[in-house]
């Protein structure tokens, strides 16, 4: 089986960024507006049409079983408005997953956006993970470790700030993919600079703090390959050391990073330098990168053929493909179980 | 010849930390204290004790000639004070790499810091720019891509800001390492997240940019291995066809990756991914990692001996360490012509 642990739905409908654009417009007129959850009207076939010659064409032609599927990360934008303004536009968000996931529930496992918002309690977020996880079903959470959008001016991932929600993830035995969204910082580019940035930073708040000993139980999934931090593993790892951190080994009992790395180099060093146990089958499709490599002929995105080529054991690809996530996701996992054993 | 281009003077007297700490002092009473350049006293013998047994002893057991020497990154601290602060500050840090390299002449080459300071003009730094250049034989700069420390609030590389500058850089035909200095935003590790953040940025807003249509001749080292951008080679790579930017082997007439990578795989996929015209050797040494990694015995910031392993000809390796940084840095060649037919 192969699981591709991080998929986005960023083909929705257009009803989706139209009640987004209504609440920014809304916004424009008056910041602190709140408003209502509203409504969003697609119909059943609308959704499977976005679906069908995107992710699901992909999932087939590359022999993906299943992905953790999630909101549009780029969209997520907790920078936007308020936190009225995150918590509908998160509702509605997550509640389209759902659909999508009764729909296609062989190909579509749920993962939620957090309603977080700049200097907002995390309370609302709470709320909305426990709304996911116990009424809908969803084996995780997308975080973002800079609602700012690229100004970097909330609290880190190891202040008590996050503490409550660290304790309802624990609670709830769900991981988070630690993901930003779209930037309005114009120094950074969302899907290049941004995310990328994001993900070797929110790995050093966690090397750098006493994070996993507060929560031992706490799983971080790092996207993108881990940002820059299997490329520089020595760096980190003589800097732990240098400074008697936690090792970089230790840390590896709480992160994990996914695939998303969009050529075999790349993917040859993190199979190289990460355990692989702590490496996450992903492909982000439809996702940032969607044209064809012209050195291979291939999508850039087609991870699978970056792992089927690596230099891993049978053994090694299970784990990747399918075993790691699966105890990462336990929820996942016993939604797999009961389906196999059905 | 084995020439690294990439050295800071992080082991300065304690007399420099004396002159900073007086700054600061002065500033906490007046955020727009103006003071005057003032003395900064240290004798020949100091400097020669602070080298003797640091980068000198390591140039001398790893075999490296001689380095491109700048004042200490972390140090620059362009967010501290105001452009008076920066601008006697900058003036002592490249005065004493000026008396650092007379006293050491076969083992140093001068390369200055700016003084920029965060809202003000770039006028100052061009003119220190022209004064370490013209009157006192620099060969390169370091630019700091984000003055705020670690907020990102002024203008991005691309920005007409920065022109002058970079007018002046091709005039005198010099480049510049594009390196951040220490980061006062608690969401950031300096030479962990910041450094690597930083390369990946500057590098993504040349990418996205016209920067180097404007100036054909402009020339950026980006140190630490570029940060995440040959680990995600493919990503930039399909991004910039998938968008229609300038491509990344285009990019490549105006960027150059140093070494500061520490660990073999890191190396390795460096020069599997990017052209060996393109790399420059460095160690940072003494800097971000001064360790002994115990998997190996040797010091992680060795890099020479990453580049003796790596899968290299001897003609790729004599590129790495000598001919390319000569090409880069015209003024530095010229200093080695000179003393190769004295």
């Amino acid at each position: 089986m192969i699981v591709d642990c991080h998929g986005h739905y960023t083909t929705a409908p257009p009803q989706l960024g139209e009640y987004r654009e209504a609440q920014k417009a809304a916004l424009a007129t008056d910041p602190n507006h709140v408003g209502e959850l509203g409504t969003l009207s697609m119909s059943d076939d609308e959704i499977r049409e976005s679906l069908e010659g995107a992710q699901l064409r992909l999932q087939r032609e590359r022999g993906i079983d299943v992905a953790v599927f999630s909101p549009r990360a780029s969209w997520m934008g907790h920078h936007i408005g308020n936190e009225h303004t995150s918590r509908f536009w998160s509702q509605h968000c997550n509640d389209l997953i759902r659909r999508v996931c009764d729909l296609y529930p062989d190909n579509f496992i749920p993962a939620c956006q957090l309603p977080q918002s700049p200097g907002a309690p995390i309370d609302s977020s709470v709320r909305e993970l426990r709304r996911c996880v116990d009424e809908m079903g969803f084996v995780g959470c997308n975080l973002n470790p800079d609602p700012s959008g690229g100004f970097w001016d909330g609290p880190p991932l190891s202040d008590r700030y996050w503490d409550p929600l660290f304790e309802t993830m624990c609670e709830l035995d769900v991981p988070a993919m630690v993901h930003v969204s779209a930037t309005c910082n114009e120094n950074f580019h969302t899907t290049g600079s941004h995310y990328l940035g994001a993900d070797t930073t929110a790995f050093m708040q966690a090397l750098t703090s006493d994070l996993f000993a507060r929560f031992p139980d706490l799983r971080f999934v790092i996207p993108h390959g881990g940002g820059a931090v299997p490329y520089h593993w020595g760096r980190f790892k003589g800097m732990a050391e240098d400074q008697g951190w936690v090792s970089v080994g230790e840390l590896l009992d709480n992160i994990w990073f996914d695939t998303c790395v969009y050529h075999q180099p790349g993917i040859d060093l993190l199979v190289d330098v990460i355990p692989v146990g702590n490496i996450l089958f992903a492909s982000e499709m439809v996702g940032a990168v969607r044209g064809i490599d012209p050195d291979t002929g291939a999508a850039y995105d087609d991870t699978k053929r970056y792992i089927d080529a690596a230099s891993l054991t049978e053994s090694d690809r299970a784990q990747i493909f399918e075993h790691n996530v699966r105890r990462v996701y336990p929820r996942l996992d016993a939604l797999l179980t009961a389906k196999e054993t059905a």
